[in-house]
C-alpha cells in the first residue's frame, strides 16, 4: 500500500473514482477534485476552517425549502451563476438579446394581458409606458410571440413577498402581434435586497457587500422555433448598477425612461426595448435559471437570487 | 460599467468580496472564488449541468440530521477530510502516532473498564486480546491517559447502529497505569459500507466504487498537557485495506492479530500496539473529527465517515 500524504492523496482519489462509468461524470468529479484539493492546499485549510465550511455547506441546504433555493443564492453571489451562464452564452450569435438571471421570483402562468394594460394593480407612483419589438436576428418581428414579464413593485416587493402565493399584482404575459410589437403599462422598480436572514445573508455581512440588486424588470419570452430567451433590463439611475450582488448586469440590458411623442404612451416615461431571438438549436438550451421547467423539476428546486 | 464576460467575472466578484473585513476569510473566499471559476472554466460547465450540481449540493445538506452528518461524508470520499488533516499532521512531530478519522460512530462519555475487561458484551466469536502503552515522544509512559475504543461487532455494526442510543457495546474507556500501559479483550471488527442511501451513496454507486472502509478499531487518546490523538488502527488481511473509500488507512496503523506468548493474553490472538503523543501546542489543536466538542457545535454536525 502506498501512504497517502498531502500531495499523493490526489491522484489516490482521482485513481480510485477512475472505475466511473459515465465519461462526462468522470471528468468533471475528477476536475472538482483537483481544484478542491488545489484550493485546501493553496491556503493551506485547517481542519476548524474546514469544520466551520463544512456547517456552512450543510446550512446552505437546510436552508432550502418549497419556496426559497439558498444553493443557487450561493452560486449567485459567487458569480458562478453568472459564469456558467456567459461560458454557455458564448455560443450565442451576437445579434441576440443579452441574458441575465431568472431570480426566484418566476411564476408560471401569470395573467394574460392584452397590449397597452397596465400589469400594476394599484399604483401609487406615476406609470411608466414599456413598448419593444421581439424580432430573429434578421431583423424580422416573430408574430405571435409570448412575452412573460415580473418585476418589484415601487416599494421593491414582488407580489410572491406580499401575497404568497395568494394573488399575482405587477406580472403579466402578453402576445406579440402580427410584426412582434407588444407594449404596457407598469410602474418603475425599485431595487432590493437578496435574502439576508441566511447563510448567504451571513456570509455577504461578512464581506461588507452591500447584498443589493440594482431595480430591473424580467422578462421571459418565447416563440416556436426560437431559443427561449430569459432576461432582465436594468434601470440606469440605480446606485448599484455597478455593483450588482449577483452580478447580472450588462451594460447592453441598461435602460431609463423617457418621454417619447413617437411612442405608444406619449404622455408617459417610456422605455423602448426590442428583443432579438437566436433560432432553436440541438443543444445547449438550459441555463441556470433559464429553464424553469427543469428548475422546478430538480430536486428542492425552486429559486435564485 | 464593465461588461462582465468569462473571463472577466472572475476579478469583479474579488474586486466586490474585497470589502471583507477579516483577512483570512478574505483570503479563503478568494481562493474559494478563483477555484469554483477555474473549475467551471476547465470543463466548460453547462448550465444542466450545474443545475444537476445546485441539486446535489442541496440534497447533501437536506441529508443532515441530528445524527447523521452528510457533509463530512461527502468531504471524507472525496478525500478532502484526509488532505485537511494530513496538511494539518505536517506540523507534528515525526514520532508521533499518524491519526485517522473520527468518523460518526464516536460517542461521548462511554462506559469505563478496567484494564483486562472485554468490551463486547456478548461475543459471538473468539476474543482478541489488545494491549499497548501510551507514552511522550521520548518513549516515557504517560500515567493515566485515557484512551476511548470503539468498533463495530464481529458483524459490521456500531452499537448505534443496532441500538441507537439506548445501548452501549463494544465500545469503552480505559485509563493507562502509571507506566502508561493499558489491555482489553474485543472481538475482531468488520468493515462496513458507508451509507449508502443518501446523495454521497448515489454519487459512489455512479463511480462504481465498492464503498466500503476496511475493518478497524478507533481510539481517541487524551492526556492533560498532550495534544489529543484520534486513530485507528486497521485489520492488514482486510480485502479493502488498500481502497478505503474515505481514505482514512496509513501503513503505520495496519495491524494484525496473533498469537504471543509475551503479551497479558497469552491465550488469544493478540494486538499490540503503542501510541506516541505530542505535546500540546498553542495553535492548530482541532482537527477534522479530532475534535468532537467542536464538531458537535458545529450547525448540524454529528458524524463523518
Amino acid at each position: 500500500m502506498h501512504d497517502l500524504d498531502q500531495t499523493t492523496i490526489t491522484q489516490a482519489v482521482l485513481d480510485q473514482m477512475a472505475t466511473t462509468t459515465d465519461p462526462r461524470l468522470k471528468e468533471i468529479m475528477a476536475s472538482a477534485v483537483k481544484h478542491l484539493h488545489a484550493f485546501a492546499r493553496d491556503i493551506n485549510l485547517t481542519p476548524a476552517e474546514w469544520l466551520f465550511g463544512i456547517g456552512f455547506i450543510t446550512q446552505i441546504g437546510q436552508a432550502c425549502t418549497d419556496s426559497r433555493q439558498e444553493t443557487i443564492l450561493l452560486s449567485d453571489t459567487l458569480g458562478l451563476s453568472a459564469l456558467v451562464n456567459a461560458l454557455h452564452d458564448k455560443t450565442r450569435l451576437d445579434d441576440a438579446t443579452d441574458t441575465s438571471l431568472l431570480g426566484p421570483f418566476y411564476r408560471d402562468a401569470s395573467p394574460e394581458f392584452a397590449n397597452g394594460d397596465c400589469i400594476a394593480a394599484h399604483p401609487d407612483s406615476p406609470e411608466i409606458g414599456f413598448y419593444g419589438q421581439v424580432h430573429d436576428l434578421e431583423g424580422r418581428g416573430i408574430a405571435g410571440a409570448r412575452i412573460e414579464v415580473w418585476q418589484t413593485d415601487e416599494h421593491g416587493f414582488y407580489d410572491m413577498q406580499k401575497f404568497g402565493n395568494e394573488k399575482s399584482d405587477v406580472r403579466g404575459t402578453f402576445t406579440a402581434d402580427a410584426l412582434g410589437h407588444f407594449n404596457f403599462r407598469t410602474v418603475r422598480p425599485l431595487g432590493y435586497f437578496i435574502p439576508m436572514d441566511g447563510p448567504v445573508g451571513s456570509m455577504i455581512k461578512a464581506q461588507n457587500r452591500h447584498g443589493c440588486r440594482p431595480a430591473h424588470i424580467h422578462f421571459l419570452i418565447t416563440a416556436p422555433g426560437f431559443r427561449e430567451l430569459v432576461t432582465s433590463l436594468y434601470q440606469g439611475d440605480d446606485q448599484y448598477i455597478d455593483s450588482d450582488v449577483v452580478f447580472g448586469v450588462s451594460s447592453s440590458l441598461v435602460i431609463q425612461a423617457k418621454r417619447n411623442p413617437a411612442s405608444p404612451f406619449p404622455s408617459l416615461e417610456t422605455i423602448h426595448y426590442d428583443f432579438g431571438l437566436a433560432r432553436a438549436t440541438e443543444s445547449g438550451e438550459a441555463r441556470i435559471g433559464a429553464d424553469p421547467s427543469k428548475l422546478l423539476k430538480a430536486p428542492g428546486l425552486v429559486g435564485g437570487a
